[in-house]
């Protein structure tokens, strides 16, 4: 067989033994099984002769981009990796049409670079987008800081190519905002994490670059007084409001702890801490004034007055120049640290009703008061999303406490209409909470999908669907 | 079996012989085949009890709304017709979550006037919004006037409640902006037309009421140029479009042949006539300066005057004041009518990536050059979707030359990597279009996903698909 895979690919393309190496743990460096071997297909035509013959061989079949996922989707023990790495290209850019053409492959951070010289953003941004790719982003509809302007993953794709489990191509590369042709198989492939088909190309779309950003951070009495703020900021700003990032005061303080020269955002603690930006896209909120003060900054900070007025605020800082604003972020991107500075914790991927945080947060503060009353909760929240990342310090080593906890807060989240997974995917870690939390009737329709479209379960297997 | 029926749904709700006569036409009146029976459900119980007698019975099943459709999806011959109307209430509006609970029968004008009442829109608007209910309009993923600022139906929608072929209800109301747990049932069964469920409630994103609206009509020397306008009033408003029409020179005047009182837009005709209007949601934009002027008109009147001088566009004149506004959206809203004065005539539903429009177009002339050089071009576009809707007058009346113009047209369009079906759906109208031109690696996929879950083939039977 792997001879047959070195005639297609060509020899260097099927990597086996040592070589395996870096496609056999996580991002973390976890080892994550042993693939059988490592392909890297150089075109469509390459993932389609793959897995065709995977599916005639019955042989497991792992596709792998950046491989920075977060809940175990690229586990490959006993199957072939398909890396897209080669198949990189950015193929085309249009930006009157404000489109660009892309291979899976494709890494965010490159996209990202292409697209700025045309005075345009791709605006998927997280933090590992220097190696994660397109393709990886697409399977797992990836989140991150932007989504409540632009939206998830598959709000910024327009057209996909994808390879079958039976190596058929499916081709709807279409570059169109409208296209009623039937079922939209498009939004079927992107989240199910490669369990039906491997993306092998993309359509997406592109938006002007903010011309100028105002950024702050905003303390709040409570979490859900800053629903208010961010409706009013929207408001007061038609809709500009691009992060709305929540850190609690522990998280604060776990990060002053953690990080030589960080200072704190406000002179005093406050126990709600709110990361807000607004981007301006028209030339008029982004040319400085007479006085050299930025129109939407200036906007920013009257309606935070305003608020500081009205007592519905406690305390707000605007950065007054690049070297603040980057400060701010720093302090928001180091979540993947503070989060993980004390082990055994708490960490899962929660969503609520925006307009149920509060409620969720004091569910959640019970749960620790009953179970551990001096554990701390360093959780972050893209808030305007309703997309809560629950870490939670416990004061003692302790395993099953934090399962415990990360439990009933995943039951309090999905009783108050959310769900245990938010933007990271169900992978193989999250398939208990899958089978605990979802609908019935939806997992018998995804079963139902799953194995009519690859009746032989090659493609990912044991990831997503909890029995198959 | 009727009589079962009846016990579940009540005698009242079962109609049979002359009462059916409503639900035996399409929109026009014309007659579009005699059901079995019309079921009228209360609830998404009833619906589930006549799908799995249905199931059981192998009874063809057709859901219908408000029956608006324009692809005839619900021709009903020899099936049991569901009519959602009964199943209409706003369960629920939560102005600060920004979202509504809606059953599957709720029309679209009686959202519209509820969520009026807290100062928000649900921004799906078009033609037969008095009629059409919000489950066919997800059911098609309806377009409409708005899609370029707030999205398609399917975009505009958070959650679903669906009943499958089995009965088996799928509970996916969820109230979130990110949910990525498993496979997208709900972006599956929406666009469906009803082949693969029943929707039967739905969460819907409601935004902030414009405060204030700025409307014009430009003439641009051609198609092409128009995209050049769009992108710099995209940029100069911050993404303020909300409506980017055109219509040609052969559309104004057959309006004006058609309309008593009606008024051209210029003095001069041009041959490209576009209709732009801009949304204020700030108050900076809306609030009346020391003139009086509304900051929006001001700016899109300052940039179409630098435009003008430029030499971008030909004229423009900007609605002074609600009436002239009016005047300028009943224009284009009297499509239908416009485009039907004169029978027959083509009328195909075409998609074209926004930049290629320009090349499509002179492929039509081409094309109507060639079979019928006198043919008058009356289209319609939302020209910032790339969404055309070509409307062609021949001089002779000739069915079979329609065909042929409106074919070739659609060749046309997918070879510039377009659509034959933008916002109207497929029905059973539309199938030819689609064996002729859909991927087929895509078609066999929806085969394969239309057979799993309704392996009876109750669900709508002769839509969508050409061969199920």
């Amino acid at each position: 067989m792997l001879d047959r895979l070195r005639e297609i690919l060509g020899a260097a393309n099927v990597l086996t033994g040592k070589d395996m190496d870096p496609f056999a743990c996580d991002w973390s460096g976890a080892p994550q099984g042993t693939p059988l071997a490592v392909l890297r297909p150089g075109s469509t035509a390459d993932v389609a002769a793959i897995l065709k013959l995977a599916n005639e061989s019955r042989t497991p079949v792992v596709p792998m981009s950046g491989n920075t996922c977060l809940s175990g989707a690229t586990a490959a023990e006993g199957a072939w990796v398909v890396s897209m790495a080669r198949m990189n290209k950015i193929r085309e850019i249009r930006p009157t049409g404000r489109i660009a053409i892309v291979e899976a492959g494709a890494i965010l951070a490159n996209i990202h670079d292409a697209v700025a010289e045309h005075d345009l953003i791709f605006p998927l941004f997280f933090g590992a987008r220097g190696s994660a790719m397109i393709g990886g982003a697409l399977s797992t509809n990836a989140g991150g800081s932007n989504v409540l302007r632009y939206g998830n993953t598959r709000d910024l794709c327009l057209g996909i190519e994808a390879v079958l489990p039976d190596g058929e191509v499916i081709d709807l590369m279409r570059q169109l905002h409208k296209d009623n042709s039937g079922y939209d198989l498009r939004h079927l492939l992107i989240g199910a994490e490669g369990t039906l088909g491997i993306i092998t190309a993309a359509v997406i779309k592109l938006f002007p670059a903010p011309l100028a950003n105002a950024t702050a951070m905003v303390a709040v009495p409570r979490v859900g007084d800053a629903l208010e703020l961010l409706n009013r900021l929207q408001q007061e700003t038609g809709g500009a409001v691009q992060a709305f990032e929540y850190m609690p005061r522990a998280y604060i303080e776990t990060h002053l702890l953690q990080t030589k020269d960080a200072r704190p955002p406000f002179d005093e603690r406050h126990d709600v801490n709110i990361m807000v930006e607004v981007g301006a896209t028209a030339p008029r909120d982004a040319v400085p004034d007479a006085n050299g003060q930025i129109p939407i900054a200036a906007h920013l900070e009257s309606v935070l007055a305003d608020l500081f007025e009205e007592g519905a605020i406690l305390d707000a800082v605007v950065a007054q120049n690049e070297t603040q604003r980057r400060e701010m972020w720093e302090r928001r991107e180091a979540a993947a640290q503070v989060m993980t500075y004390q082990t055994p914790h708490v960490d899962r991927d929660i969503a609520v009703p925006v307009d149920r945080m509060q409620e969720f947060l004091d569910q959640v503060a019970q749960i620790i008061a009953d179970l551990d009353p001096g554990a701390q909760d360093v959780s972050v929240a893209h808030l305007g999303d309703g997309n809560l990342h629950l870490g939670v310090f416990p004061t003692r080593d302790d395993e099953d406490l934090c399962q415990r906890i990360g439990d009933l807060a995943e039951d309090a989240a999905v009783a108050l209409g959310g769900s245990f997974s938010a933007e990271h995917g169900i992978g193989w870690r999250k398939r208990p909470a899958m089978a605990r939390h979802k609908n019935p009737g939806a997992m018998a329709a995804m079963r139902t999908i799953k194995t009519a479209l690859d009746p032989n379960g090659i493609l990912n297997p044991g990831k997503v669907l909890p029995d198959i």
